[in-house]
């Protein structure tokens, strides 16, 4: 082990001079699968784990076509502007899902990922759906390590992606776009429920009327929601990715909403209960993946899965026998 | 164990034999988490499981006030009238989550809960939410045991439970009601596509006409999604708990669902897939109350998850401490 200990300490060193480079090396050891990599990527995360928790942490999901990229870049390049250091992160199930990915297009937000003082990391891949947000978790606790000081979450809210992002996020934005009769049916109801914010886009030329109007309804709809947190109402608020309108009034209203959880401890306990909920899914995700490579365990499996699909064995009998299988018993 | 074997092969029997007495102590066998009876409960699954499979299973669902029950008694009453035997189970998270059950309400469906060729089961109580989906599944193999042909699982739709429900049957009929505008807002998306039928209730007296608008407004949102079935498009029937109207009608939908699906095969598929599927939650649920159980975790986890949640030791650092405490490793 003392070889190995160098290079993740010097690792863990660069990562903290925010040496981006070592960063994004730091990020593909967190996403690899392989057994030794996952060892040595723990040992850097407990590392580094003091360095993290530094940043606001936001959560962004909404509609293919809401303008997701246009408007991170333009909120990034203003944060940037005011000194900030901003990363990007994405989940993006579908990557995986078959077809390309959305989010992990390389001309996306071309002139934020220029600067200096912005990270930008695609989704990775190849995994399984949980997996991409517990290896976003660690790479968030990386970039805050790295120096970045608002780490922004996005996906495009595939399956549980959204529920994921808000687990990971002090903050969870939703973003709606003009037309919101129509949008309000085709939302998935439970993802309002999770909206701390909620941004209009397009609230600029042509459509600047129908994103008043559709904040307006928001607004309402929101109100008839029971707020996710005490003390907080979820804000509706106009801009556009393209003019910039309302992109300060968005920060404005993010750092209300850090001001207010902070003061009534309410932030400190979203980390904490976080850090617990996924303390719990390591766990699960972590068993399994021993259950699955125990070779008496994959050595039975195509059978036992037979009997159960052909209605001859219990699930729940099959199951016994594959834990067994897995415990030596 | 050989003292143990004769109670439950004679309870065995006395399912198949369609004693309800004895069904419905098995079934509370089966909900029973007691290792001795979980055991038992399994030896019993494997003795029943040939004589199950061969009842059309029918999940329901539907938001609070659609008139649930009104509609599951009316269609049970026509069934049992045309010499089906029919059982109603129910998975209901919310009997747990605080507060009374809705479904638990004994005096629901009294004039069904009354009829020989009839059999209602709440919800079963005091388990965690995955858990009322694992044993009810189970039921559903020991009410078909017992001879009933017709099993209707239906759930209040919190959580997980609309999916858990899609995922035992084998055609989820999504009830509405009149003022689809509303509707189609409240409505979670990803419910109104798992589903294959919708009925929109009500289609009587004063709100007939709004009844049907919605069911014009509901074929209209059906057609714009991809079908979950290949070559089904799903219907929607208008129905009225009240008065009867459209119950044949919604029974003609299921039987024309049902030999569509079999004439493909995609129903022994999607039968054979969903026993996969549970064999795998019951793998990861069995995995994870083995670790739970084994003393050198509990004596472990407090202090580790204190860590976790203080940001001194990363989850996936305290998930591998407790799995190896658990594996004695």
């Amino acid at each position: 082990m003392a070889e190995a200990e160098t290079p993740r300490r010097a690792l863990a060193a660069a990562v903290k001079a925010g040496d981006r480079r070592a960063l994004a090396q730091a990020i593909t050891l967190v996403e690899s699968t392989r057994p030794d990599h996952r060892l040595a990527a723990e040992a850097l995360m407990d590392d580094l784990l003091a360095e993290g928790g530094r940043s606001i942490r936001l959560g962004v999901s909404g509609p293919p076509g809401v303008g997701k990229s246009t408007l991170i870049e333009r909120l990034g390049l203003y944060l940037v502007g005011l000194g900030r250091r901003v990363a990007v992160l994405a989940v993006d199930p579908s990557s995986r899902l078959g077809g390309g990915s959305i989010l992990g297009d390389k001309t996306r937000m071309e002139e934020l990922a220029k600067h200096a003082h912005a990270f930008i990391r695609p989704s990775p891949t190849g995994e399984t759906l949980g997996g991409v947000a517990r290896r976003t978790r660690e790479a968030l606790t990386l970039v805050e390590a790295a120096g970045f000081d608002v780490v922004v979450v996005e996906t495009v809210g595939v399956g549980q992606s959204e529920t994921d992002v808000a687990e990971m996020t002090d903050l969870f934005l939703l973003l709606v776009q003009p037309g919101a009769g129509d949008d309000l049916q085709g939302m998935k109801r439970g993802i309002v429920e999770l909206a701390d914010l909620v941004a209009v886009t397009k609230a600029d030329g042509e459509t600047r009327a129908a994103a008043a109007r559709a904040a307006g309804d928001y607004a309402h709809a929101l109100r008839c929601l029971r707020p996710r947190n005490p003390g907080w109402t979820p804000e509706v608020i106009q801009c556009s990715g393209q003019t910039g309108a309302g992109i300060a009034e968005l920060w404005g209203a993010v750092l209300r909403f850090e001001a207010a959880q902070k003061a009534t401890g309410a932030l400190a306990e979203r980390r904490a209960g976080q850090a617990k909920a996924w303390l719990w899914r390591e766990l699960s995700d972590g068993l399994m993946d021993l259950l699955r490579a125990e070779p008496e365990v994959a050595r039975r499996l195509g059978a036992l899965e037979g009997e159960v699909a052909a209605g001859r064995m219990s699930p729940a009998a099959a199951a016994r026998r594959l834990i067994e299988a897995f415990l030596g018993r």
